[in-house]
């Protein structure tokens, strides 16, 4: 049930690459390698490679990700979302250039701007439903006909958005409450539950109360706990450790 | 009044453009030259250049209107949204790596992912309110409290956001109605508005009921009307005679 999110932040990278041009990709791709054989999903955040114009560093990332762990999806974050023209240039970004098998995307635009994603047979497609930051309350929780936004957001993916492809939702592990909440109205739907570990999020209630009936359908991501368990020279062994236990 | 966006949808190019390396950078750094003199802002659709791997010819478009056009923003479209420590990584990326003197923010996540991009000092940041695409009500227009989820934004975007730097919203030429409801709820604030043109909304309509108080207060954005106003080798004096006579 282990997504290792690949958040890697040139001032926190081990000294061993400090100055090196690939370093996001050769930091990476070690995490990857080293935390494997814990990792259901690897989900690189876009941001961070944005941020230091090094997109041809991520390509080779998920590039790597794809031949060397043919079984372990690559969840594109992103949470991107436009109208439907624009959106359709984001899912090739996605499913084209990065040949992510899933990606994050965003609700406020409205169902017509999910469809583009959807449209990608087979790719999954992960909504924005409870976000695990102190703030999103802000909209999230206020009241349409009784019921927090999050919880009709929940419940256009498990009806509507069903019927337009493979659907999940992105429930914060710092709001067991709402997770417990969501996945009474889901189903067997993937919940992808960031917030553990730096966040405050605790793994086990988050298991307790968002597993599926089947016992399945988590996808509990751990970033920063992993990716910097060490600075040292032994960073991919500390967080191959940190990988294999993060979930109990 | 008039806002330019590029969307440079690579086949729609001028044919001149077929097969050239950065035919993205030329045709925007063409537009940009033979529209200027009708702009009141640029605004390029990340997207586009994403799609193509073309980050760097996109850096290269906002270079050029910074030393060519210096007194003209650049409002980098890309609708970012995502918790604080990524978001401050996004308002990287578009104030420091294209240097763009504002950015569109999706509001979803609730006032602290916004919070990164105020942080930066005499840049704008624009954040969707009532969007432009026809399924925009799947929750915008949701009520809470007896008022549309896009009222709450405005009125966010009024009182609290106004007070974190300089904030204007997103409204869309294709609800009029709902543009002059923002306009009496925000007092001047600058209001991007999309959807003159290809999306069908009328220029005439958005002045008389967007308008601030001061006259102002409008930028009123036009893509492919302009962009694709001939394929020929006339494309660049074509957008000009376009630009300067979209909004009459």
């Amino acid at each position: 049930m282990l997504c290792v999110g690949l958040d890697p932040d040139v001032s926190r990278l081990p000294t061993q690459f400090a100055g090196k041009p690939n370093a996001l990709a050769e930091f990476c791709i070690a995490i990857v390698d080293a935390t494997a054989q814990s990792a259901c999903a690897f989900k690189p955040q876009i941001a961070y490679f944005a941020a230091e114009g090094a997109e041809a560093q991520l390509e080779h990332v998920c590039e790597h990700i794809r031949n060397a762990h043919p079984n372990i999806p690559i969840i594109w974050d992103a949470k991107r979302g436009d109208i439907g023209d624009t959106a359709k240039l984001y899912a090739r970004e996605a499913f084209e250039r990065y040949n992510a098998h899933a990606v994050t995307v965003n609700p406020y635009l409205g169902t017509d701007s999910l469809e583009p994603f959807f449209a990608h047979s087979g790719r999954g497609v992960i909504v924005l439903c409870r976000t695990s930051n102190a703030g999103s309350g802000t909209f999230q929780t206020q009241l349409i006909d009784g019921a927090p936004l999050y919880e009709h957001v929940a419940r256009h993916a498990a009806s509507e958005w069903a019927q337009l492809g493979e659907v999940g939702l992105v429930v914060g592990a710092t709001y067991p409450e709402e997770l417990a909440k969501v996945r009474s109205l889901v189903g067997d739907m993937p919940l992808l539950v960031p917030g553990v570990g730096a966040q405050g999020g605790d793994a086990a209630t988050v298991i307790r109360v968002g597993r599926a009936s089947n016992g399945y359908g988590l996808i509990i991501n751990s970033s920063r706990a992993i990716l910097y368990a060490s600075s040292g020279d032994d960073f991919a062994e500390a967080a191959a450790g940190v990988a294999a236990t993060t979930l109990g």
